[in-house]
C-alpha cells in the first residue's frame, strides 16, 4: 500500500505528549503512513465508550486501514494484546473488549494474540504499552507485516455484553441508551435493521418519566424543542431535538433503560 | 497535484467519531490527501463563527487546497450544497452563509450548486451529510474532478450580514466585536485596510463602560494589565492585554457594539 | 527525506484558526510534510509546560524530524528566534527556555540564532510570528535547508532552572513535582537514572501532609485507591493510583515540593 492509513483511538487526551509519542514511533517504522485521530477523549478507562467509537468509525475508512485502539486499564498486567483481521481491516488493541462492536458486526474475523515480542520498542515500559507495544506493532502491520507472523489464532477474545432490546410484553420492549453524542443525540439500541419503519407506526418510547411519541425524517423537519425519534447515521434509532441537546433534556446517559410500546393504529 | 490538501471545519467536536468518519471517506477516494483540521469546536450550529474561522484561515494554505466546511443546522432540509472556486482555492459547504467572509474578501469567485449525486456515498443518511455528501465531493475535487462537473453556477449563495463600522457623528463610529479568540484578543470590525494608522492618532474606543485609549505595536510593549489597541494578525484592529485575557476583562462577545471616537490632536 | 515530519507544540488551542494557519504555510513550502500535533493546550504562555512536553516527546520521532514550538509570550519583542540541531533532530522555537529539557538531555547540540529574514512570510505581523517566522523557517528546514544558512551559532540560549533533588540530611532529599498529567500521574524530579531501584527500598515520599510509602511495578498491581510510586514512562519516578487521579488526591501541581526519606531496612 502506498499510503497506509493508521487510526488512533485512546483515552490519553491531547494535552500530554502520549498520543504524539505513539505517532512518532509509527512514523519511524512506516514513514508514509497517514495518521488519523478517531478520538482521544474516550472517558479514562472506559472500554465501552471506546468500543462504541471504533464500532462506529471503522467501516468509513478504506480497506487495509490499521485501527489502533489503546484504552487499557490493565496495562502491565497479564491481559493479552490482540491483532485482528476483519473484512480487510486490521485492528491492534488490548484484549479487554474494545473490539466487541467490531467483532459483533463482522461477517468474519480472525483474531490473534500478539505473542512475538520482536517488534516491540525497547525497553518496554511498565506503563506505556501504547508507545512501546501497540504503536510499533500497528506500524509494522501497516508497513506490510502479515498478522500471522505475530501470534496464534484465538477464539476467546474478551467481549462486552452489549445486548439487544428485550421483549417484556405483547407490544412492549426494554432497551438501553448506547451513547449520547456531542450534540446530545441519544442513540438507542433499537437498530434500524431490526426495527425498520419504526417511525411510521404509532409508538411511545419512555426514558425515565419522559415520553417520546413523534418521529421525524430530518432535524429540520422537527418542531423546535420537540423530542423526536430519527433514523440516525449510527445504524440505530436515535432521540434528537432540532438545535437543542436531547441528552440534556432527558438527562440521558449510556446504559440508561428505555421502554418502547407499540400502540394500536 | 501530488499531495492535495483538504481542510476540515466543523462543529462536530472531537470526542465522537464524526470527524474521523469524514476523513476515512476522503482517504478512501483520495488516498494521498493531506488532511488538516482547522477547527471542530465551532459552537454548535454557529454559522457566523464558522464563517469567521474559515475566513481567517483559507489564504494561509497553498492554492489548490480544498476547504470543507460542515456547520449545517439545515442538514436534511432543502438547503443547497455548494462548491466554490475562489482564487485557486476550492470550497465545499452547505449554502447557509459559512462562505460569507471568503466571498466578501475574494477578488473573484465562481459558486456552483452541487446538483449531481453521482459522487455521494450510498446510502445518503438523513442526518450526516458531512460523511455522505460533503466529504466524498470534496475528496473527488481534491482528486482532480472539475467543479463544473458538479452543477450549475449560481449567483445567489446565502450571505450573512457582516457590516462595516457606521459613522454616527463627525468623529464617532459604531462598530462591533467580530470575534474573541482563545487568548482573549477582542477582534473589532475596524479593518487595518480602512483604518490605517489608527494607533498613531488620539482615540477612545468604548466597550460597554470601559474605554481603551492606548495602542501598542507588540504585546511585549504593553504595560501589563493595560488594555491596548493593536494591529492584529486577523487584518483588523484588536483589543489585547499582555499575558491577560482582554475578552474576560471586557466581558466581550462576538456581536457586542463598540464606539470609536477620534480625538483632536 | 521523502516524508519529512514536522511536529507542532503551541499554546494556541484548537478552537481558533492559528494552528491551521501555520500548517497551511508549512504545506505551501514543504508539500509532502507529515504534520503531527504534539500539544496545543499548553497553558497560555507557560514556557515550563512547553519545555516539559517537547522534552518528553522529541526522541519518539524519527531522526530528521523538525520540532516546531511556539509558546512565545515575548512575540514582537527583541527575543531571539532559534534553530537547534540535536542528535539529528531539528528544533525551531523562540529563545525563551522552551528547549531547556531537550538541551539538558542532549549529548551534543548546535544552537543558532535565526538571523536571516529571507525565508519569512511577508508581511511579518507583530503578533503572529508562529505563522510568519517560525512555520516558514521550520518548513524550509524540513524541505532540506541547512540550519547553517539561517544564522550564527550561539552559546547562550535561554535555559530555565530545572533543578535536581537537593539532599537535606543524611537520608532526606527535597525534590519537586515536574508535571501532573491528564490521568493524574504525578511526575517527580527523582529520575530513574539517578535513583535506580527506589521502589525496592523502604522509603517515605511526602507531598504536603500525605505520605506515600508503597511502590508497584504496574498500575494493575496497585491496591485500588492506594497511592503508589511507580517507574514511569517519563524517565522519572511517578506517584499514581490505579484508575484514580493521584494528582487530585494529592492536590499536586507542577512546582510543588516533595520530601523523600530513605528508611532503615
Amino acid at each position: 500500500v502506498k499510503h497506509p492509513v493508521v487510526t488512533l483511538t485512546t483515552d490519553f487526551g491531547t494535552s500530554d505528549h502520549y498520543v504524539a509519542a505513539m505517532k512518532g514511533v509509527i512514523l519511524g517504522i512506516c514513514p508514509g503512513a497517514a495518521l488519523v485521530d478517531i478520538s482521544h477523549t474516550i472517558p479514562p478507562y472506559s472500554i465501552l465508550d471506546a468500543a462504541w467509537v471504533i464500532g462506529q468509525a471503522w467501516r468509513s475508512f478504506p480497506r487495509g486501514t490499521v485501527h489502533l485502539i489503546v484504552v487499557d486499564p490493565g496495562v502491565g498486567s497479564e491481559r493479552r494484546a490482540l491483532v485482528a483481521e476483519v473484512e480487510g481491516y486490521r485492528f491492534v488493541a488490548p484484549d479487554n473488549g474494545v473490539l466487541t462492536m467490531v467483532l459483533d458486526a463482522a461477517k468474519s474475523s480472525r483474531v490473534r494474540q500478539i505473542a512475538i515480542a520482536t517488534y516491540f520498542r525497547r525497553p518496554v515500559s511498565q506503563t506505556f504499552h501504547g508507545r512501546d507495544i501497540f504503536a510499533p506493532v500497528a506500524a509494522r502491520v501497516a508497513a506490510g507485516l502479515a498478522a500471522s507472523r505475530l501470534g496464534p489464532l484465538i477464539e476467546d477474545a474478551v467481549r462486552l455484553p452489549t445486548g439487544s432490546p428485550r421483549q417484556t410484553g405483547q407490544s412492549t420492549w426494554e432497551g438501553t441508551v448506547l451513547h449520547v453524542d456531542q450534540f446530545g443525540n441519544v442513540v438507542t439500541n433499537f437498530s434500524l435493521a431490526e426495527w425498520p419503519g419504526l417511525d411510521t407506526k404509532p409508538f411511545r418510547l419512555k426514558h425515565s418519566k419522559i415520553n417520546i411519541s413523534q418521529a421525524a425524517s430530518t432535524y429540520a423537519a422537527m418542531i423546535p424543542g420537540k423530542l423526536c425519534l430519527i433514523s440516525g447515521s449510527s445504524g440505530y434509532w436515535e432521540v434528537s431535538c432540532n438545535q437543542q441537546d436531547a441528552g440534556k433534556i432527558l438527562c440521558a446517559k449510556a446504559g440508561h433503560p428505555l421502554k418502547l410500546r407499540l400502540l394500536p393504529k
